[in-house]
């Protein structure tokens, strides 16, 4: 099968280099020229422009755009747009929201499929987990590039119509944002309570046959092991946080409570309170206010 | 009526001040001679040793205790026990937990009445809020000293038996942390908000007649007039939290959930996690093991 | 002054008595012919439709909504709009979203006020808190029609500009939701608790001289004297949303953590599950797939 | 090497045929005589009583524990006592409170290690985690009988001193809570959600290549393959919380915030709270009591 793929980053070189190691071929194309020389002598066939890539695309094109969510993804489907048909089929494998992804799908002239994918950089070589949305028939029709980019076929689905692949993405990322929170509170606990423990030991136990092993526990063992039991010099700063948001968001529209992603998400904004929290400030006058306790003041 | 009363800080003051304008007659010691020079001159009868308190209260003793929890307490009842006989009464009216004064109640040989007090230095002249347990009789006898000491007949009651007036005031307290904090998000949101609003104006036109009006919101008022709509330099780092942690406790045990005073008082401590929360730390870690997002590093 | 009022529900009856008692004009417009029959009583120029209310306003019109929050305050607007001019006033004293006002401000042929209204039914005798947004002359002028609606001069306050109003007004609700669990958390755990309680004692005591003392703890009092200790039949159901929902969602596009607020909000959704909660169902189940403890089923 | 095991229900079973597989000797004890049987049928030397067991071991004595945690380790320990010695070695399996364990191993006359065990049934296989505290040299000594119980060498460690192996095993479970109802969340947003999605076909994708993969992630699969992507008739109703509760105890003493754990803890509480959540039931009254809102009622 020939694929075209527009977006040559980390993600996008995997992509290329999964599809490629599978059998097919590849027309790569990227806006840095470097990355499409990179992908060339990967094996794929280099495109200096969407045009050109589109004119080398054989027959019903396939392409896959792996570039930045947002106003990229548009920007991007707005040149392909004269050149496609409703035979063509374009998966958008970035993290975009679900409700750009449905308005895409609306306007797309062809087969449109939004395709959720976790796994980070660790997917070159186990493959990604890719969760897709859009018609059937063309999800079907790519299932062979889906085995390529996932861990197999176990690694891919059809999630339903459009929209639901980045949906089930969201979701999927709330819940990591309250996973990485809630090993972050056991560890913390074990750090500062009453036992002086080798964090990366624990986790290397717990990895090993335990409840809550997992591969993110496999991360914490390893940033224990390459920063040491008390993270080094790791701030105390969560970047990030859209995914996390959109799921609070539709928690709201749907009613469903989903207080332990909120607790996660709302730690990432207070580890950027520079400030400090207003919240605790004001409580701490309160006192004085009601207990004449000392306030304590900045210096 | 005569009360002694022992343990002259500023609400032990107030309570020697509230009892002599009611008509009543004060015997007062505390371990700091100028506090009972102080109360001396207010009108009360100095003692200069529990033993010489005991000695110059008339017929049955009624006594009241206003120093600080904990082991304080254990050693003045240490001290007043051979003094004490079946109809004699004895107030503790700090800040006690419970479950001590349920023992204190099972041990002291005078009816004794756990009595939780609220309202702070203000009371001095509003009067307190009292929340009495122990013996029905013993706090019908007292009834005129509460009356007193509190906001009147309608600021002090009988909650239950032993332990009781503590359990209550606990309760109340693990009410104030989390009354404080929702204050504090409110406000924390005005200020980071998108309109830049003098928040003593605000918390002046809310404690006229909004649903939310409250003597907090009072002192969030005064708060704002006093150190400015930013809160100056007030610093983001709130002490205290042994009432808030007995709530959460007693409600660990009775199995009631009290998310809201729970994340009120960790709030609290996260305040004073001068080193950073760890929890932050190994999450911001993470982001770089499955993302390679950059991680920040302290300077 | 004179001053039009459309909408006479209980809110907008209770600013035509207030504007009447305070020696102003009142022009009366409501699609129910009844309300306007009500409020002619009352002492109110009664008006047969918008067209006919602006007629009756000589000079420069002051015009008070009292409508529903959204389509409706749309669509009267639409029938004022022929009647206005620059130096008109309107005031919009529902519960609108602050986003809708700004956008109305700047389609408004008249200065436009947007005043979020706090105090409910009370209100009536006591007058309301009023958080005024809009263009600072108009609110100056209308300030004696603000001292007649408001508890006083002190009852109403200019926030700021366009939206600023319900801004505040949004914010008082999310605070208001949290205060109104944090009480209920404290009197479930008094009622699950230890003691056998008289929670409407309880709330009288802290009413008086505590430093949790409130307008909402005066309303439990109230509502433990009404319904019993125990609530007799009032059901685990909370209605409502809407402006605790507009608080979160703003707190997350301002970064700004407000957990007790989502927690309050999520209890309500919560408590709307009627068919369970699907995550603890799971939790549930996932025990008997770790641990094979036995599945709690329905009936 | 020979191993005493008293204690035979699921687990303690499960440790005698893997230490029996690996080729080393096993007395086994239990209170019930079929377990007893069940045991010798598998290999190991059957014991009528605790005296009979330590007859029946040679030399210096290692005894594993798998009793309920609680009274019986205590009985246990005292029936023990008699014939331990200083170079003898018990270990506590079981899912004792770390105080305990503390406790324990300063009055026992043996080296007492305390052992946190995860893994569940599913770890008669693969093998446990074992979380060891106590003695270093009798650790060292016990390795060939750890390498046997757990998933083999890497599934064991030595934690530290006495009871830091049942503090390491509490602080898991109460992640483990967490992790469960974050799983819980995203599902619940899933099914509620507006797509009409096939959980178990979004289990296995997210279990093949995502972020968040994990066991207890293969336990939801399972759990929607075997109940339906409803979850049928599984009752929301979550029963347990020891460990978590302990978590959050040590949480409060060590001034550590684990919100996600108490979260998680509190909504198993609040599942078996039948006449329904008091605090919610006072929010809908208080609805009334400031808006005039009507009261839900139980019919």
């Amino acid at each position: 099968m020939q694929l075209g793929v527009i977006g040559l980053g980390r993600m996008g070189q995997i992509v290329v280099d999964r599809v490629l190691a599978a059998g097919h071929d590849v027309v790569a194309f990227d806006l840095d020229d470097e990355a499409v020389a990179a992908a060339a002598e990967a094996g794929a066939d280099p495109a200096d422009s969407i045009d050109d890539l589109c004119e080398q695309l054989e027959g019903t094109k396939r392409i896959w755009l792996m570039v930045p969510a947002g106003a990229a993804v548009d920007a991007t489907l707005e040149e392909l747009e004269p050149h496609l048909e409703a035979d063509d089929i374009v998966v958008d494998g970035g993290n975009s929201k679900f409700q750009d992804s449905v308005r895409r799908a609306e306007s797309c002239p062809a087969a449109y499929l939004d395709c959720g994918t976790s796994g980070g950089p660790a997917g070159a070589e186990l493959g990604f987990s890719l969760m897709v949305g859009g018609p059937e028939a063309a999800y079907a029709e790519l299932e062979p590039i889906f085995d390529a980019v996932a861990t197999g076929p176990d690694g891919h689905g059809h999630m339903g119509p459009a929209g639901s692949g980045h949906y089930v993405k969201m979701v999927h990322n709330g819940v990591e944002y309250a996973l990485m929170q809630a090993y972050g509170e056991g560890f913390e606990l074990l750090h500062e309570g009453r036992y002086d423990l080798d964090l990366e030991n624990v986790s290397r136990v717990w990895n090993n046959g335990a409840v809550i092993r997992s591969w993110l526990l496999e991360l914490c063992e390893e940033a224990f092991r390459e920063e040491g039991t008390d993270l080094g010099d790791v701030a105390d700063r969560v970047e990030g946080g859209s995914t996390g948001t959109w799921t609070v968001q539709e928690g709201l529209e749907q009613e469903v409570p989903v207080p332990l992603i909120y607790t996660a998400l709302a730690e990432r904004f207070g580890s950027r309170a520079d400030e400090g929290r207003f919240s605790r400030r004001l409580a701490s006058r309160l006192r004085y206010g009601f207990g004449r306790h000392e306030v304590p003041r900045e210096e």
